[in-house]
């Protein structure tokens, strides 16, 4: 199976590079199943159902989000509806929505998706090194799951190897999401799954972490209140990391970093399966 | 001018890929100036005089440093004495040891190579952003250095790219250390510098940021005191950051990754230059 | 019921103290039930066997910790077989020794005693205000409990203030530890609970928080690495909390500060009933 | 010379108390010099210029502010021109307002008044322990003033300790806020200066420090955003230390709370000046 995981989208600019290039990636890359971190599509601020829609039209399957999730009010009425967006799964109980979920790619694949949040330098959810484990004995890749994507939303690059390590041979593809900047250390761990430490953004990268960059050096130079942090506007960067995983295991066979559009390297997989489709 | 950047060496994988690889890419890279990070270069916590002289031997022309600097006793004693060993500028006064140095490429050309330290989720030091404008109006592109090469070494991403911004146009290079993962946005600002949030490890990167992996999960699992970190010691990979300068202007022309050896996706600058001087 | 609380023992010198004075104690305030942190007994790293043995035997029933309960090697191989011994409850699942546990008073009276770490500002455990529900579904005051203390070892008055008011009525005293120093606002809540944000330290106040002060003081200044911090050995204050509860309810009839011995200004209260025995 | 340092006014519920008190107590402890700090007074957040003069007109001679001195937008342009009103002096270099200055009671005595903020678990200012150093070569106790009192702006009690050590015998008074719970380990340090951890809030204590108990205990149960906090509106308890000075040399010859109205425990100290004066 063929599955591509953006990084968090940032505002105007990170929706309209997804929206513009997902057609194309879907056939080129000829994905089953595209997942997308939404925690910052509304100006950088959590997501609207408008915009949830918007995503799902243009090719995404699945919403994670983050610390952002509720920051727009209405996400907290719509979330139950809308079983195609999540948030983080250590969330207490009694949180709206969920934080996995198991859906069915066009080709009746069973792909999961689990969020989950990390701790260090951030607010302390649930244990998600306890819930991960409570989350893969009810899917099972290569039982009742055909893939099983965790997003880790975190800060620290320890806290997301040590996830990475700790659900190596149980999941398709351990990716780190919230620093808004991909890294290159994508690789299939020695168990068999990939993994990268953060898909990096989808958004502006003229700019701090997808903001408009006056306003956060200001706060950094001068240490005084300053205006509302606003989504920078120049052409967005998706970046995003493709695995295509084994049929009869769910393990990853090929983790590749996917970067097109706005000021980043570019960087695409070559896709044999699709080539000769599309020639077909 | 060619300039190569390696990130945090952690332990002897790092120190033994950096060795093994620096003499062929001083000649394939043409470089004139190489410059690595080695707070953790002496089993993962900091440096050694030992360790620099052999790091010196290998090539590298300058050492920076970050927050595990003091790890080893000696430091205190011998960094005085070593001209080519930096500390992060932003400690307080009195500190040994010193943040920012001049130094001579055998071509004549002068580099500044300044060392600084993120504030956001580390121990504060002095205002990293207040001090880099003390050490700009000392230290001018153009004016008295060839290229200047800024380490800021720090978690936070926004921190990172607000400096980086903050910069720009006053630097050749702005690159991170301390996450021990390379990212991907290496790029040219808008105003000329090169820039790259972190340059990652050169280390074993089948691993915790460097560390042998099964410490640091139980950290994480299980919050009970374990036994001390060791260093990772599988194939280390060299994760560094490659900057071709403007000889006028002191700013980039190009930043280009480089990743070879150990298990990360290998990538390499073609450089012509050095492939004529090669063939000559 | 009269309890007495006693903040974290920091070294010989909060050891001594509490040894010297507490079976006056015992007998001028009719204690029926006396709790002392001892999570920095040892040297303030941590707690022995042989110190255990040494606080029971001068009149502690009970023995808290916090952040410092493994400070000692040995203290997980002995706490599972130590009844008296309690670690934050909020310790993940597999946790040697427990924290939460019921006694009884020479009277027959049962005293639950229930030990929580915050998370503010802290390394993150399991959530204590989710953990202390459930807690109290097990023990209720009234029913199964004469009296519930709540030691809430944590850092930000926030954290310490927002879980006694939630368990505000349902347990006799939620007193704050961890900050080594004796809060002022020790009151009964609306429900009839005490409450003090922290019981302050039993060890030396001419220290940093019961450490020897040049250390402390030379990390704060200088940031660089020093020797071992070591406890302070001048003489101690005891500083502790005394509750008096309704027999009917287990709710606090009074709380009043208790402070003896070393530098800080004595308090004591004045018990009649006591004072009635010891004439008889 | 007599002082009084009163903590962190709380909105109405803690400018109330200390407008309604302070004239009594001016009078009943023969003050010279009242200082408060007001960063909490405009409803939780920052301080209005109507309310420097309010409290201004109650008899307060100096106020002192911290990490929320910016919170009301006005504060910015009308700290210049108001010399009453201090920030903490380590903010970076061009901050409006200042963080020291001395003063003269209606005896001819100069008081000099720092403002200093910490660093541990709070956003990173300039180094306080440096800062203070400068400061205290400018003003000096028997020198160029009668008395000089530092408030420590901070979280941590190891900080503020470090400090208290630090300046001891160079200052009539270092007295921490910032935790809105005053702390009883007021006393005279080893070489002559008065030192309390924390003076505690003036304002309703029936809260989570200060603020209407609701929503910060949704805050810590529910990690969900809530509305806006606000102060709580219950009877205030003024919270203040009392320092007698020495006019010799400056040091302290006797410090002693002061807690009045509301629902703390309540002490005054006892003048014999005062009542002399009083009965005169
Ligand atoms: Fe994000
Ligand atoms: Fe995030
Ligand atoms: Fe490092
Ligand atoms: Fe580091
Ligand atoms: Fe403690
Ligand atoms: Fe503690
Ligand atoms: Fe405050
Ligand atoms: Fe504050």
């Amino acid at each position: 199976m063929n599955l591509l995981f953006c990084g968090d989208l940032v505002g105007r600019a990170g929706r309209d590079v997804v929206v513009e290039r997902l057609p194309g990636l879907r056939r080129d890359l000829a994905l089953d199943f595209v997942i997308a971190n939404g925690e910052n599509a509304a100006g950088g601020f959590g997501i609207t159902q408008k915009i949830c829609q918007e995503l799902y039209q243009a090719g995404v399957d699945c919403i994670t989000t983050g610390n952002h999730v509720w920051d727009q009010k209405e996400t907290m009425a719509f979330i139950a509806g809308d079983p195609k967006l999540l948030r983080p799964a250590n969330f207490p109980e009694g949180t709206p929505g969920k934080g996995a979920a198991q859906y069915q790619t066009q080709r009746g694949k069973k792909v999961v998706v689990i969020n989950l949040m990390g701790r260090l330098f951030m607010d302390p959810l649930d244990d998600p090194f306890h819930q991960i484990e409570e989350l893969l004995s009810t899917y099972r890749l290569g039982g009742n799951a055909d893939a099983i994507v965790l997003d880790f939303h975190g800060e620290a690059t320890s806290e997301k190897m040590a996830m990475g390590h700790l659900v190596d041979g149980r999941v398709s593809l351990t990716v780190g999401t919230h620093t808004h900047v991909p890294t290159a250390d994508h690789q299939i761990l020695p168990k068999g799954s990939a993994y990268q430490s953060d898909a990096g953004m989808c958004g502006d990268y003229d700019s701090v972490i997808g903001m408009e960059k006056t306003t956060p050096i200001a706060r950094f130079t001068k240490k005084l209140p300053t205006e509302r942090l606003s989504a920078a506007t120049g052409p967005g960067t998706l970046c995003g990391i493709f695995v295509e995983t084994d049929d009869r295991t769910g393990l990853a066979k090929r983790v590749e970093p996917v970067r097109v559009g706005g000021r980043l390297s570019q960087t695409m997989p070559q896709v044999q399966a699709a080539a000769k489709l599309a020639t077909a």
